[in-house]
C-alpha cells in the first residue's frame, strides 16, 4: 500500500463547503403545532444542523419554547420535550452556529427569539443575515435594551419592543424597515402567523396549505411534503403575509427593489426535491450537468458524482456526454457528526471515514468527477488522492458552479476571502494545485441558462444574487465595510 | 390533496427488508487495536445496527471489553470508552438484536463472548447462525454450563471450555466440529488472531494486511479500506487461519463440502464498494439491472431507484434500456432510528419522514421503480401510493432478486414463511396487491448470470446458497425442523 | 401490623416547611473564581436546591455563565462545565423555583442575570423578594424592555440598563432606589465585586477575606468556612460595598430605616454552623430549646428531635429539663430528591422513605418531639402516627417557633394564608387536629430572648422581621395588596 | 488565617473507615416485588453504595434483571428500569466494588448472579466473603465453567450448576457445603425465596412478614420498616429457610458451629434504627458511650460526636459523664460522591467540603470528640486540625471500639494490616501521632458489656467475631494464608 498524502474527511466540517445558516418553519390552525414544526424542521435539517428551536402558543399554557443543540430527530421527538410545547400555532428554526459563538452560552443564540410586549408576546425566526446589525445593536444598547444573544437577528425583536405601534404585525414592519440585508422571517403572535421576505428576496420562503384549516410557512417546499401540506406559492420578494384563521393578508411594507434570489440555493443549499421558482431543484442541477458537458467535454470511461451533492449534475453530464454514470465513490451512511479524530497510527494508514472508493470499478479507468463547488479546495485534493490510489488512469474534475471567489454576507457561512481558492488562483493554477488532469467550472452564463434564463446572465440586471461568484453585492454590507472589507472595484 | 392510504416509513423497521445479523472484525499487530476495530465495525455498520462490542488484550491490563447498544460512531468514539480498551490485538462485532431478546438483559447478548480457560482467556465473535444450537445448549446446561445470553453463538465458548485440548486454537476446532449451520468466526487469545469459515462458506470473511506488521480479519473488504489495509484474500470455505506475529497458519479442520456462498450478500447485504469473489459488488448489482432490463423490458420515461439499495440495479437497467435514470425519490439523510411515531393528526396528512418524491419531476411520467427485493410488500405499496399521489402516469416495479419465498436460517432475520408475500401469491397476484401497472422479478438464472455464472444456475450443484428463493437448504435446519418447520417437498 | 393512617414523606416537598428562596455568593482576587463560587454555593445549598448559576469574567474570554437545574455538586463539579467559566472574579446563586415557573423555559429564571451595557457587562444575583416588581415590570415593558424570565429580580438589570449613569455601581444604586422589598444583592462588573443589603437588612449578607488578595461576599458565614476564608463582618442594612483590588468602598445609598433582620433565619433557614449577629446559630437554637423547656415543661422519658432541624432545640430542651436526649427518629442519609412515589401496594404498607422510628427505643415511652415549626401540620400528623405505631405511651410536641400564621413576602416560599394551620386554629385545636397529648409553641418573647434580646420583643420597635408570626410587615407588600391580600387590622 | 496542615475530606473515601461490602434483600408474595426490593435496598444503602442489582421472576416475562452503578434512588426509581422488572418474587443486592475491579467490565461483578439450570433458573445474592473462593474457582475453570465476574460469590452459582440434585434448594445446600467463610445468602427460584446463614452466623439476616401473604428476607430490620413489614425473627446461624406461598420451611444443612456474629455490625455497620440480637443498635451504641465514659473519663466542657457515626456513643458519654453534649462539627447534608478534587489554589485555603466546625461554639473550649473507630488515623488528624484551628483549648478523642489491628476476611473491606494504625503503634504513640491531648479506646470487655454480655468477653468462647480487634479468626482464611498472610501467633 502506498502512502496517501491526505485523507478525505467531511468537506462540510473542513470548511470546504459553503453552509446555509438557517431554515425556518411555522404552522397555524393544526391540532398539535409542535409536531408539525418538528417534522418541518427535520425536512429542513440540511439548512442548519447545529441547533434548533420551537416556540408554540396555547391559550391555557401561554407561550412555550424549547431550544436545543443537535439534530431535530434527537431533540424534538422526545415525549418530555414535546409535552412542553402545546398549542395550535408555532414556529421553529434550525441553524448552524457560526464560528466563535459556540460554547457555554450559545444556547441563547438559538432561535426563535421571543419578546413580551405590552399587547402580548411574539416570537420570530430569521433566515438570512442583517448587514447593519452591529450599528443597530450599539444604538439599542445605548438606549437600554439588554441583548441576550450574539445573534444579529435579535435586533429585530428589540426594534419591535421599541416600536410605538399598537399591533405586533405593524411593529414587525417598523423593525424590518430599519434593518438591511437578507431576511426571510417567520413570526407568530398568540393568533397570527406572519411571513416576510426582504425586498430582494435573497432567501426562499413558501406558503403551504394544511388540510382545510391550516397553513404553513417554510424555507422550502420539501418541508411541506413531509407533513402532507399542499404547496400554494412562494412569498414574493418584499411581501409580508399575516395569516389569521382562514385569512391570508398580503402587504408590501418596503420600497420596491429588483428580485435577486440566491443562485447558490439552486446549486447546493436547497434540497433536490424542493421546487424553486417553479422548477424542480433536481432538474435544475441535472441541467447544470448538461450545460457543463457542453461547455467542458472530455474523453473518459466513467462519470462519477462526488456524493451526494454532485449527483444530479453528474447524471446530467453523463446523459449529455454519453459517458456511463457510475457510483465510483461510496458515502458511509452511518457517518455522524461525532466521530473522533483518528489516532496518528490510524491516520497514517489513510483512513476513509466518510467516503470510500469503489476500487474494483475505478482501477484503470479515466474518471470524470462532478462536484457542486470548490471552496478551499482541500476536499478536492483528498478525493483526487483517493481516486488515484485506487488506480484510476486519469482524473477530471467538473464543477457545477463558477469559481467561488467572494464571501457571502447574506446568511451563508463562507471562509474569509483569502481562504477561497478561486480568490487567489486561476483555473489552471487550481488544476495544478489540486493535481488533476483537468478542472473545469461551469460559466456564470451556463449556470443562468441551467437555472432557466435562456439568454444567460444580463450583466445590467442579473436575475439572481451571484455575489459569491461575481463580487457584485446587491445590498452593501455596511458592517463589513466598516470593519474594512474591500468591495470589488467598479470595472 | 387527496388522501394517501398508507405512508412510507422505514422498510427495514417495517420488517420489509431481510436483515443481515452480524459483522465481525479483528486486528493484531497494531499500536491501538481498539481504534482499528472501531473503524472496521463502523464500516460494517450496515450488517448490524443495534449493538456492538469490542474485546482487546494488553499484557498489563489483561482482557477488556465494552459492549453497547447503538451505533459504533456513538459509542466507540468516546474517549472514556476507548481508554478502557488498550492493547495491540482485538476483535469486535456488530449485530441486530432479533425479536424478543431486546430489553433489560439483552446487553448480555452482545458479542464478542469471552471465556477464561485454564490456559488463558479467549474471545469470539460470530457471524451466521447455528442450526443445532438449541440441542447443544440443552446438553451443555445439563452438564453444568451457565449461559449468560440467549445467543446461539454462546454455545461455541462453552464447547471450548469443556474441550480437553491444551491449546485454544485446538479447542475452537473441537467446538466448531460440534456445531452445524453457517459461521464466520473471528476469535482471539492473548497472542493469536483466529478466523474460521464454515465448510459451505455461507457468510463472508476476508484477510487484510495492515502496513508491514499488522493483520485484519473482516466480514467485508470495505472495512479494510477504511483503515487503509490491503485486501489479501478471502478466507476459504472450511478454512481456519491462526495469525501470530507475522505468521498466518492455514488449516482445514472440517470435512470437505461444496461452496455455497449466500447470494443475498450480492443482492443486498454487502456494501457496494466491497469486493466479493473477485468482483465489485456494485458492478454485480449494476449487472443485475442489465439482466433485468433484458428479461423484463417496458416502455417508460424514467428509471428511478428506490433509495438507496435499488440504485446500482437502476443504473444498469437505465443503461441497458436507454431510458433515462433519475432521482425520483429522495431519502432524508438526517433520518435516525429514534424518530417517534407521528401523531394521528399528522399521520392522516401523509407523513414522509424518510422518503420524499421529487414531485415536479414525476408528474405525468411513466416511471420504472427498481428495488432490491420484495419481502412483505408493505413498503412497495406505500412507495407506489406516494408516486401516484405525485401524479405519475404509470408505475412499473422491477425487482433485483427473485421472489423471496423461504426464510433464511443461516444468520439473516427473515419473517416467518407465512409473512413472505411470495410464499402465498403468484407474481400477478403480487402485482395486483401492490397495485402497480407491472411487476417483474429477475429470474434465478438471470441473478446467477449477473453474479458471474455465465451458464446460470446449475440445479444439480448451485454455486450459491439461494434457499430464500429456491427453498433448497444446503444445511438441514435441525432445531427448526424439531420446532415443526416444513421443508420444501422434494420435486 | 396495624394500618397506618398517613405516612411521613418529605416535609419540605409536602409544603410543610417554609423555604428560603435563595443564596448568593461572590469572589474576586482569586486564581479560579468559578471553583470558589461553586464551593460557596455548595455550602449554601440549603438555601435553594432547585437550580444554580455562576457568572465569571476573564479579560480574554469575556463574561461566561452556566445555569443548571439540580445540586451544585452535580453540575458545578463537572470539568466540562467549569472549563467554560474562567476568570478571577465571579458570582453565583442557588434558588428554589417557585410554583408555576418550573418547566421548559424555567432555566431562564435561574440567576445570576446578565446585561451588556454601553460601558460593559454586569451580572447580579439577588436573595430576597421585590414587593413592587409587578408594577415595575409593566412599566419597563411599556418602554421597550424585553424580559427573559418570570423572576422579579430581572427588573433590577433592566432598571440598570435604562439608568443614565456612566458607571455600573451608580446604575445599581439608581435601580435599587426604585425597588421595594427585601434584597441582598451580589453583583459584578469586569473588575468590581459589589454587595448591597436593603435598608431593613431583611436577608443576610457577609464579607470575607480570602488570603491576602481575595474577597468574598456570601449569604452566610458557613460558605466562608468551606473555602477557608476569614469572616470579616456583616454588610450592614442599607450598605453598599464596592470591592476593587484590595479596596472595599462602603456607601449608604438609601434613606435610613430600622434594622429588621428575618428571625426565621435564626430558627430554621441559616445553617447551624453559621454566625448571625455575632452568635452561633446552633447556640441560638439550643437556647430556644432552653426557653421552651422553661415555658412548656412536661413529664416524659425522652426528648427526641424531629431530624434534622429540631436537633439543637431538642438538645437545649433536654439540658434544661433533665430529660434524656435520644435519637428516636432516624433520617435516611441517602434520600435524594428523585425518589418516585411508591406504588399503591407499597403505600398501603406504610412506607418510610425518609424517616424511620427507632422502634426498640420508643416502645412504651413518653416522648417529647421537638420540631422547628408547624406550617401546614401535615408532617406533624404523620410523625405522630409513626411514633404511636412504634408503641410510644405519650407524644408531646414542642415547637421552636411561634405559630406561623402569616405568609412571608420577602423571599420565603410560604403557603397562602388559608393553608397555614395557625391561621385557622387555636393551639388547642391544632393539638387535637395533629392528635398528640400536648402541643406547645415558644412565645414570641421567648424566641427574642433566645435570639439575644434579654428583654424580649419590644412591640414598638421589634428588632427582627417577625411578620410570619406577628402579621406586622415592615415593608408594605404593594403588589400583593394590589392583588387583594388583606393586611392584619391595626389593633 | 493560619495555615491548616491537612483538611478533612470523606473518611470513607479516604479508606479510613471499614466498609461493609454488601446488603441483601428479597421478597415474595407481593404484587410488585421490584418496588419492594428497591425500597429495601434503599434502606440498606449504607451497606454498599457503589452498585446495586435486582432480579425478579414473572410467569409470563420470565426472569429479568437490572444491575447498575450508583445509588438505588438514582437507578431503581426510574420508570424505564422498573418496568423491566415485573413479578411477585424478587431479590436484590447492594455492594461496594473492591479495589481493582472497578472499570469497564465491573458491572459483571454486580449481583445478584443468575444461572439457568435444567430444572429452571435461580438467582443468588451474597453478603459476606468466601475464604476458599480462589481454590474453588481454579477447580471449576479446569472442569469447564466460564466465570463472568471477578467476584468470589460467583463460585456458588457454578457449584449449583454442577450439583446433581434435582431441586434448586438442594443444589444450594450442595454448593454452600463446599464453600468456607462468611455468608448470608438470599436466593430465588421461580417460586421460592430462600435464605441461608453460614454456620457461625457472621453476617446478619432477618425474616419479615408483609401483610398476610408476603415475606421478606433482609440484612437488617430497618429495611423491613421502610416497607411496613413486620420483623419476625433472625435467621439463625447455620439455618436455611425456603419460603413458598405461606410456608416457611427451616432446615440445618451444615455441621453445628459456635455463633460468632460480627461485633463491628454493632459498632458501625448496621443502622442505628435496626434491631440486632433483640436490642436497638442505637441503644447498644449509646451504651458503648456510657462504658467509655466509665473507663476513660476526662474533664472537659463539651462532648461532640464526629458526625454521624459517633453520635449515639457521644450521647451516652455525655449522659454518663454529665458533660454537655453539643454539635461541634456539622456535616454538609448535600455532599455527594461526585465532588471533584478542589484545585490547588482552593486546597491551600483549607477546604471543608463535608465537615465544618461550629467555630463560635468551640472557641476556647475543652472538647471531647467521640468517634466510632480509628483505622488509618488520617481522618482523626484532620479533624483535630480543624478543631484546633477553630480555637479549641483541648482535644480529647474517645473511640467507641478497641484498636483495629487486624484485617477482616469475612466481607468487610479493610486496609492491609500494615496500614492499620493500631497494628504498628501503641495507644500512646497513636495519641502523639494524631496530636491530641488524650486518646482512649473502649476495652474489648467494655464493648462486650455494652453489647449485652454483662460478664464481658469469654476468651474461651467469645460470643462475637472480633478478629479485627483480637486477631482471633473463627474461620481460617485459607486463600489468604496461601497468599502469605500471617495469623496471630498462638499465645
Amino acid at each position: 500500500m502506498r502512502a496517501i498524502p491526505g485523507t478525505p474527511f467531511d468537506p462540510v466540517e473542513d470548511g470546504d463547503k459553503l453552509k446555509e445558516e438557517c431554515g425556518v418553519f411555522g404552522v397555524t390552525g393544526v391540532s398539535d403545532a409542535a409536531n408539525f414544526v418538528a417534522l418541518g424542521l427535520h425536512a429542513l435539517q440540511h439548512r442548519g444542523q447545529e441547533a434548533g428551536g420551537i416556540v408554540t402558543y396555547d391559550p391555557e399554557q401561554g407561550f412555550n419554547s424549547a431550544r436545543r443543540f443537535g439534530y431535530v430527530r434527537d431533540n424534538f421527538t422526545r415525549a418530555d420535550v414535546m409535552a412542553t410545547l402545546p398549542g395550535a400555532i408555532g414556529i421553529g428554526h434550525v441553524r448552524y452556529s457560526t464560528a466563535g459563538s459556540k460554547g457555554a452560552t450559545a444556547i441563547r443564540d438559538v432561535q426563535p427569539f421571543f419578546g413580551e410586549f405590552s399587547m402580548g408576546g411574539a416570537a420570530i425566526a430569521h433566515n438570512g443575515n442583517l448587514t447593519n446589525a452591529a450599528q443597530l445593536r450599539k444604538e439599542l444598547i445605548e438606549r437600554g435594551s439588554i441583548f441576550q444573544s450574539s445573534s444579529d437577528s435579535e435586533c429585530i425583536i428589540h426594534l419591535m419592543a421599541r416600536s410605538i405601534q399598537k399591533n405586533i404585525a405593524e411593529r414587525i414592519k417598523d423593525a424590518l424597515r430599519r434593518v438591511e440585508g437578507a431576511f426571510s422571517v417567520v413570526a407568530m403572535t398568540r393568533t397570527k402567523l406572519i411571513g416576510v421576505r426582504d425586498p430582494h428576496g435573497v432567501r426562499p420562503l413558501v406558503l403551504g396549505r394544511i388540510g382545510d384549516s391550516g397553513w404553513a410557512l417554510s424555507s422550502e417546499t420539501c418541508a411541506l411534503d413531509i407533513i402532507g401540506a399542499e404547496f400554494v406559492r412562494e412569498i414574493e420578494p418584499g411581501e409580508m403575509v399575516v395569516i389569521e384563521g382562514n385569512k391570508v393578508e398580503s402587504t408590501r411594507p418596503f420600497n420596491q427593489a429588483p428580485s435577486r434570489f440566491c443562485i447558490f440555493e439552486q446549486v447546493y443549499f436547497s434540497r433536490p426535491d424542493s421546487i424553486l421558482q417553479g422548477r424542480s431543484v433536481y432538474e435544475t442541477r441535472r441541467q447544470i450537468g448538461v450545460e457543463l458537458a457542453k461547455e467542458a467535454p472530455v474523453e473518459a470511461d466513467l462519470v462519477c458524482p462526488v456524493p451526494d451533492s454532485g449527483t444530479p449534475a453528474a447524471i446530467g453530464y453523463s446523459q449529455q456526454s454519453g459517458i456511463p454514470y457510475a457510483m465510483g465513490i461510496i458515502r458511509n451512511q452511518y457517518m455522524g457528526r461525532t466521530f473522533i479524530e483518528p489516532t496518528d497510527a490510524i491516520r497514517n494508514m489513510g483512513v476513509r471515514l466518510k467516503l470510500n472508493v469503489n476500487r474494483a470499478l475505478i482501477r484503470g479507468k479515466r474518471v470524470i468527477l462532478v462536484d457542486d463547488s470548490v471552496v478551499r479546495g482541500t476536499t478536492s485534493r483528498k478525493i483526487k488522492d483517493m481516486i488515484l490510489d485506487a488506480g484510476a488512469a486519469e482524473v477530471h474534475f467538473r464543477i457545477a458552479s463558477p469559481p467561488t471567489a467572494w464571501p457571502c454576507f447574506y446568511g451563508v457561512d463562507t471562509p474569509e476571502r483569502s481562504k477561497l481558492l478561486a480568490a487567489t488562483m486561476t483555473e489552471d493554477e487550481m488544476r495544478d494545485w489540486i493535481g488533476v488532469d483537468s478542472l473545469k467550472f461551469i460559466s456564470l452564463d451556463g449556470l443562468y441558462r441551467a437555472a432557466g434564463e435562456a439568454a444567460g446572465r444580463d450583466p445590467k440586471s442579473p436575475k439572481f444574487c451571484d455575489a459569491c461568484f461575481s463580487g457584485e453585492y446587491p445590498i452593501a454590507p455596511s458592517d463589513k465595510i466598516a470593519e474594512g472589507f474591500e468591495m470589488k472595484a467598479a470595472e
